[in-house]
Formats: structure tokens, sequence, C-alpha cells
């Protein structure tokens, strides 16, 4: 059933009186149609200013003008505002590249995603550092691009250009980690802010590196979880978008937590990721704002 | 960490264009400080007309003027939307009327947070059918009024009509059934719509009427649950307000259950009041819009 | 990562001193290594007899004989304590029918832990009323049964008769109904007693028979959830044996709900078909033992 | 409803074969008839032993005999397995001293499951570094020990000896730490391994130290949690025995995630000390095995 068309606006700017007057003022002058609307004062972590965030949908049908000229006439507010602003507009698909290396938990799940409308997405291309699910990708009409990845430096400056070239050709808007088991360079990270989306296996803070779920068994915690978040150059450090953990107990070994451990990954990745194509993610520091 | 003093606007009123502009624009005009806001469009089930909820923190010195001028000058605008609308403000303490049986676990856990000041309200006093649980009560300096409803009908109507005029003659706001055993006559549910809360001890639907543990363990369910509702004539049918589940498995008893379930419910019934309690739950039909 | 080979004792029987006892007692004169062992007395609902159940694994390299003499001789120590037994050899791949409609979401999920050796199992052929889902199966070398099934009764008998003649002639262990929208005849269910597991899209005993989201929506309620249970003649009413819920709010509609119920299906149903397989439910009267 | 008495065998030795059959097989000589029984083979980390777990509860009038005389004739059991065992007698009420500071809700929390007999245990005392609770103590008609902790390393000395003195004086079993917020003296920790139990309000291992819930607030986790743990020397690190999680969200203060973890901190804290109570918790190493 598919929802008509709509535009979305997100904004952030400095708290002040006024805010949401102004912006829902200007929708209302046009007789726009509010659809959903969310809004939040954070008053910063640690000396940082107030900052107030909104995500506003209003009807396509319902305003007077098409998205260039809302833009056009945004603007005005958005620069007395002081704004950092965007709208969407939801007949435009995004473009999600998606990389994996040889689990395919996380990627059958997207594309089951995807093959139902539940996520209403391009998918331009899957990349892989292996060649173990160019078929099962290829299956699906989706473009599959083998980049391999060697522990040689030279090697994975190629590589990484190489996938960067592939991103701008297919003009990808966004990148996802389904469980991509290598490191992206910090020119990558910084190329593409907030535009780049890993799920880490485990309930970050705990566990940061390598085998977490090895570090979990041998910490015997009674519970383990996943997180989605967003790349930065620091490795595993990036604000988060989505947790979930799931319970487990003394008699469940490493390898029973890996299991269900892919659950919980595909379930939180699934989640961070409809959250993110639906502007629903606004970031503050190394924090998020997340409007479900 | 007292918050500074603010005035809550909830309302409701049949969707069109322009209402939030409206709204925010009357506070933006008077340099209103928003704290919070929440809006949400109800298309409402099976032939209702979609309506619209809200919710907006004021902070009370931002305006230039006090409670009583502040509904005179909303007014106009509530009538102009035809608003179903109030505004409470935060230092005039809701008064909370506990009734309780026997059991003791939701009457601790209510007066733990109310001692610590979690929950900031007044209780003037406590009714029970039971007097078990008098001495507690007084000891923390809560008038007890012991009154023992039989299955004798002449009896249970002045029974209630007793209660009534108790919280009537200490002007309470709300009712809490912190796990009392006696089914309300239909009159006071009628007297007190949207202020009487109960905890129900099962996940509503499933279980409805006596013994809800018993039943959930002839059935085999793995989980079990409690419910906050508003009480209205039609028993375990009123506005679900909060739920909660915890997991169970073969070899749990009906006693054991219900030594579980007791934790589910005076969480539920803590979070349900508090909503309740900050003016977070709107009514719509039989079911409710909850702010958090 | 193998495990190695092992094999499976479940069994039943009246409770009585000394049943372990006299169980192990029998591995540990073969010097059998026990791996894991489960035991639960259940006093029995309602006036019926307390019965006992049980669950071991050995390693098969472990026993001085095989199989077959390993089932001859504990036969007598079965017929001693009245139990209703069997031993699964863990070499031996259960087989395992999987039926569809239209919907790929359990599907996607259950091939991408059948293709990860995540479920070790043999899945002869998926049989579906619609043919929409033959290529995605074909395409994983599964063979793909398409059998309309029409309203009118005749066609249903000759349907349901076609779908049994194919699952004995692959042999089948295990009928999985992955969203299988067609309700199976009496005749089916009494065939197969506790080898036919179905994903029921609610939390039972809420909100049986159709559209269990829209029932739902309707209620208010704040957690949906699903049910992994066997079938048996009476709908929805069969043994469950796993179970889960999600969170929602008043934000989200049917639609919404179906979508997040998906979720909750797959991972309760793939839970519930994993403990099935590993012989870890074990069904008294209409509940479950599940020996996790 | 009380539950007939019973004896509770918990034991741990290295794994081999025939370890059931030998301890249950003692019991089916002596006809005694097994309420409960759990079994676990633990593999080890990095390099330990495997080492195998079992809790067993026996109805103490099937035996033809009493507890001394049950522990004179399992002793050589006990030896010839090489166990580390003990046995319990239900009717014995373990006895809890309980330390507090000034927060209350672990407290009244542990009150009204005493109060309702829920935890069926003797609490002889509660000792505190403030004397704000002592009225709610004593009106409970348990002792109340006032003893301050100063910065002062000698005045540390001289309390905790005092402590101490008062814990062997009262004969007690357990120490509940129910957010004490001094860290105990490596000497008392030595001293009672096993038997001090603390709430930590975080989930653990992520932020250890003080003032976890702004350390979450600022790292911006999605859910926050509370560990139940066994105290040991080193601060934060000792056997975890339970712990769970709750959702919170951008729009939650570090104040509203204090008031949020309390309930997981109670409940939490509760479930780990029943288990323990029950003789259901082994540590093995620095890992807990959990025969709930």
């Amino acid at each position: 059933m598919p929802r008509e068309r709509f535009y979305t606006l997100t904004a952030s700017c400095p708290d002040r009186t006024g805010i949401i007057a102004r912006v829902t003022g200007f929708f209302a002058e046009q007789r726009g149609w509010i659809l959903e609307s969310s809004f939040h004062a954070d008053p910063g972590v640690e000396g940082e200013a107030a900052r107030y965030f909104m995500r506003i949908e209003v009807r396509a049908d319902s305003l007077p003008f098409m998205l260039a000229e809302l833009r056009e006439r945004f603007a005005p507010i958005g620069a007395e505002l002081q704004m950092d602003w965007q709208i969407a507009d939801s007949a435009v698909k995004k473009r999600v590249v998606v990389l994996v290396s040889k689990q395919e938990h996380c990627l059958y799940d997207l594309l089951a995603r995807w093959q139902s409308k539940e996520l209403d997405i391009e998918i331009p291309c899957v990349i892989s550092n292996h060649d173990s699910l160019k078929g099962f990708v290829e299956w699906h009409g989706i473009p599959f691009h083998h980049v391999p990845v060697s522990a040689d430096a030279d090697n994975k400056v190629r590589a990484f250009a190489e996938m960067r070239r592939i991103f701008e050709e297919v003009r990808g808007d966004t990148v996802v980690l389904a469980r991509y088991m290598q490191i992206l360079s910090p020119e990558i990270c910084a190329a593409y802010p907030r535009r780049i989306l890993n799920i880490h296996h485990s309930f970050l803070p705990s566990f940061v590196g390598a085998k977490p779920y090895h570090q979990a068994y041998q910490r015997g915690v009674k519970l383990i979880g996943a997180t989605c978040h967003y790349v930065t150059a620091d490795l595993d450090q990036g604000p988060i978008v989505e947790q979930d953990v799931i319970r487990i107990d003394h008699s469940d070994s490493p390898e029973d937590m890996v299991r269900y451990g892919k659950d919980i990954e595909k379930t939180v990745l699934a989640r961070g990721l409809r959250y993110h194509l639906e502007d629903r993610v606004l970031v503050h520091g190394n924090k998020t704002v997340v409007f479900r």
C-alpha cells in the first residue's frame, strides 16, 4: 500500500523561542498538510550549546508548488534561524550500496526487505571482498563487484579507490556495511560523513575490536547485543543509531552466541537503516536524535 | 533536581491544516519557551473521523502572564479549532488516592517512588477493603481508610458511596487501583472517566477475568504480562495505557508466574501512572495516545 | 565448526523415584559421555498425573555399539519405566518441507540459515499455493511444487492429498508453515501430530483468526507478537513452542505493525523450528516442555 | 503456599563419564525423590580444564535419614569425584545483611519481598553509612546500624571492622549491597568470597566506575542496564549473576536515565539475590553458572 508522496524537512538550529511557529507557520500559509512532525530540544553535553532538532513530513500535493520552489521559499527561514536543513522527496528512492564479505545473514535479510518493497530503495550494486555471494546477488538482478582487499597497503589504497569510484559512478546515497569485515580507510570515512552505516556485533561500548562474542563469553555477560552506527575514522566510536540485545546463559558457547547475535545484527541493521533512509536520524556531536 | 515550573497544554481536535502553526504561533507571540512538544494525527479506526492530538510544555516564567490569563487567552483558539483542551501547572501537585487490598507489592513500590520524590504527588489517603496495610501506610504519614466490601449488595453500595465521599472530600484527581481486588461499581467508573487507573495482571486482551496466571499456565504461553488501563464499566476493556511482559518456561508453576508477574505489575503501573500524571495520555475512543 | 556426532534421547514417563539414575546408569555402564542433559517433573494441569520429561545427548563414539543396538538395549528400560521415548542421531539430517504462500520474509530467513548451515537440515522441496517464489527457491537448488488451493471443496481435498503425497514421497520429517495462508485439513493435522509447525502472527491466545494486526490496532495494545506452535485440528490452539513480542505505540498504523510483526515472525519461527529439530520440544497435553 | 522441605545439593567437579549416574544413583538407592535437577558441562575458557556443575533438590521426607547423615553418606562420593560440594536445607532460612546508603528504591523493594514472604529469609539487620532510612527499617522490626564512613583512612578501617563485627555477630550468610555507595575494603571482599552481592548501575562491562548513567548519556547508547555481581577486590569485575536493560532515547536526560535505571536495578538485584539464596549460582573462574 504505497503512501501518498510527501516531502520531509529535517533541520537543526540553535534553540530559541518561536522555531516551531516560524516553520509550521510557513507551511500553514501554503495550506501544507503536515502528516507527521517531531521536535526535540537538546541541552547538549558538557558545555555544548543547546540545539533544536525537527523533522516534518508534508503532503506534496497539498503545496501549491514543486520541490525546487519549496526549497527556494524555505531558504530565507533556514537562514534566519541559522538552520542546517534539507528537504527530501519520498518519490526519489535512495540509492544504497551494500558491502559484504562472506557472511550472508544481513544480505539475505536486506534483499528480502528490498524484494518485498518493505525497503523502497534502489540497490545499484553490491560490493564484496569475496565472490561467494555473487550468484545470489546477481539472481536478484543486482550488479555485483568483487573488489579483493589484501593486507598489502598499496592494494588497500587501490581497492578503496575502486570502491569509491564505483559508489560515485552509481550515484550512491548511502553505504551499508552488512558485516563487511574490512576497516574502511579514514579518507572514505571522511568523504561520506553520516552516510556509511555499519552493524557492529556487540552492544557498544562493550567489547570493541575483534571477536566481541568471544570477549562476551570470557566476561560471562548475561545479554549480548549489536549496534548500528555511523562510521567515522574512529573505529567503533561513531554515533549510535540503534541497538538491541538478547538473553544468553552459561550453557551458550561462543558459537551459540555468534548464532544468536546474527538475529540481533540483522534486525538492528534493518531498523537503523530504515530510520536513516526515512531521514529520521539527525546527528548532534557524536550522538543521534532518532525521530521514530 | 527540580525542573523549572511549566504549563502543559494537552489538546485534541479534528484534523486540518495549520493546527500546529496556530497553537505554537500563539505561544511564539508571547515569547513562550517551548520545552517539549508532541503531535499526532490519528486516522481513526473504522470510519471514525481523523483527529489531531498534541501536548506542549511551556516554561511558566517565559510567559508575560499567569495561568488564569493563559487559559483565557488560549480559549478562543481552542474554540476556533474545536478543541478539547486543558492546561496543567507543574507547580500544582496531583492528588492521587491509592486503593489496595492485601497484596503489598504495588503499594510499597508507589510509596518508595513518592518518598524519594520520583513521583512528585500528594497522596491524601489510601483506602483498602482490608486493614493489614494500615500500619505501613500510616508510618508514612498518610491517612488510611478501611472500607470493607462484602458480597452483600447493600453493603457494596454503601462501601462505594463511602469511598466516593472520601475521594471528593480529599479532592482527589486520580484513583490508582494498586491490586485492589474489588470490581468498582459502574456509577463510580462513569463518574471519573480517564481518572481511575488499574493494573491488570495479564497481557490484555489475553486472560480476562479471574486468575489470569493460572489461565496462562493452562495455555502454556511462553511470556506473561501486565496491563495498566483506564477503568470503564466494561471490565478489563478500558483504554490501555501501558503493557509489558516477561519470559517464562515450562518449569514455572502458577505460583512462580504470580511472583514474576508482580515485578511486571508494579513496573507497568508506575510507568502508566507517570504518563497519566504528566498529562502524556490522551484518549481516543477506546485507545490511548501516549506522548512519552 | 561441526560438533561431534551424538545421539539424543528424549523421553517422558510417569514420575517416580530413580528415573534419572536408571537412565544415566545405563549410559554410565557403557562409559557413554553425556554432553547435555535436562530433566523436568511436570505436576500436570487439572488432575492430570505427574509426568517426567528428559533429554540427554550422548557422544556417539563414546558408546561401544551403534544406534540400532543402543535402541535395542535401551528398550527394556523404556518398558520398565513406561516411557514414551525415542533416540535421534545427529548424523541423520532432518528433512523439512516448507510451505509458503506469497509473503517471502520467513522463506528468505529459513533459506539464509540453511545456506549458511546454521540450520543443518535437508529441504527436499518447497510447496506453495502460488508460484511467485518458484524462481527464488529453485535458484537454491531446491525443488518447488506449485499446488493451487481454491475455495472449492473438491479442489481442496485434491490439493491436500497432493501435498501429502509429495511429503511422503520426499520422506519428510517436519512441515513448516512459513506464513502459508491456507488452513490445513483436519486429516493432515491428525496424520502428522507434533510434526507440523506454524508461525501465527499474533501473541496467542490474543487475536486468534484473521488479520490479528488489525485486531491489535483496534484494541490499542502496546506490544504485538508472534507464536510458533504445533498445528492441530483446532485452529490456533495447538501447543505453543515459542513466542516473542515487540513494542509499538499510537503512531503505528496496522501496516507498520505488519512490518514490525514480520521481524518477530521470522525470528520466532526460526527459534521454534530449531528447538523442534534438535529434539528439545516435548509435548504434554496441550503444552510443551522446551529444553533450551 | 509453603513448599515441602527439601535439601539442595550443589556441586562441581572435573568432567568425566558417569557423574550424574553416580550422584543420582546414590539418591535412588535411598528412594530419594528428586524435585528438580540441573547439570552443565563447562568446557572452560582459555585452557582451563572442563568442569561439571550440578544442582539437585531432593525432598527431605523421602530420605530415611536427616541432613547430618546425608552429608556423611554423600562425602565419599564427593571425594571420589573430587567434588566441591555442599547441601543446603530449605528449612534453614538464609541470614541476609543489607547495606544501604541514601537511595531507598532497592531497600523498599527488598523489604516488600521479605514482608510478603516472597523472599523467605531472615534480615538480622540493615547497616548504613547514613541514618536517613533508620525509621523505615526499624518500623519493620529490623535492627538498623548507622556506621558512618568518612574519607579518612583510619576511619574507614574502623568502620569496615565494625561492619564485619556486626556481620559475624548476627551470623550473616550473605551481604547485599543495595546501592551502598562505599567501596568495600579488599580484606572484606577476600573474607567473604561469593557471599557479597552488589547491584551496579550499568550494563557491565560498559561504563565501569562513577556516574555510569552520565557516561551512557555522553556516549548516546540506546539501552541502559544494571548488573548484579559478586563483589571481589577488583572493582566492578566480579562474576556476573544477572543483568537486564531498558530502552531509552535521545529525549531522555541523565536524570531520566537514573530514574529508569532504578527500576532495572531493583529487579535485577532481586532476581540475582533469589538465584543466590536458592543456591542456583555456581562460580567458575570469573563466570557464573546460574541454574534457573
